[in-house]
């Protein structure tokens, strides 16, 4: 594993550990400002909306694990396929939701050298 | 525009023109070999499941149109976020299904010069 793959890797599992903890300063940092999110039946929305979202839903604690399946690197760009599941548990003690599926992610390197979240087109399904 | 973006959206022209006259033999030579299609609540699929999905949808006629929202090429790959509009129009006279909806797409160009696609999450849903 090259040390970009790996550098590309920890922005994934440290985007979870965050989610799961409400860290979201940080999740935000692992993303660029331009960052675009997609998933289906929604017009895309950037960094804005994603920390909204984000703050209307404090109050679930958001679990994920991921199994990376294929990450390309070209110079300062990448492009990552990921099976992930999530399992979002309201504060309130109501049910926990499932979700899982498969994610089409662009990666970009920062001229700070760090690499971040761009582009995100996720496919997950909830379970029923 | 550069050379290789208007190659890379003649690609994609060329894809919904002989998707459209069902030109199999096209449309999987406008694919890389290991060409991986991702839609929500399904396993991705390759090359050989498209093509007999598209055998099987032969008496269907797809018009697609798109339009092209960011196209950023990186040597001898690029990635693209489309907005498509497909209608599927069934030969034996039934209602036609309209699906619209984005795309993130991974394009690579091959040994030979050309672009293809290479991986293709597909956002699409069924307008009601």
């Amino acid at each position: 594993m090259t040390d970009a793959e790996r550098a590309i890797r920890d922005v994934v599992e440290t985007l979870m550990a965050a989610t799961k903890r409400g860290d979201l300063a940080t999740v935000l940092n692992l993303m660029t400002d331009d960052v675009v999110f997609m998933v289906p039946g929604q017009e895309p929305f950037g960094k804005e909306a994603f920390s909204a979202l984000s703050e209307g839903m404090k109050s679930i604690e958001i679990d994920a694990t991921s199994e990376v399946q294929e990450l390309q690197v070209f110079g300062g760009w990448a492009y990552m396929r990921n099976h992930i599941r999530i399992t979002a548990t309201p504060g309130n003690g109501g049910a926990p939701v499932r979700r899982s599926g498969y994610t089409l992610s662009i990666f970009r390197k920062g001229e700070d050298g760090k690499w971040r979240l761009a582009r995100d087109a996720n496919l997950l399904t909830t379970e029923t």
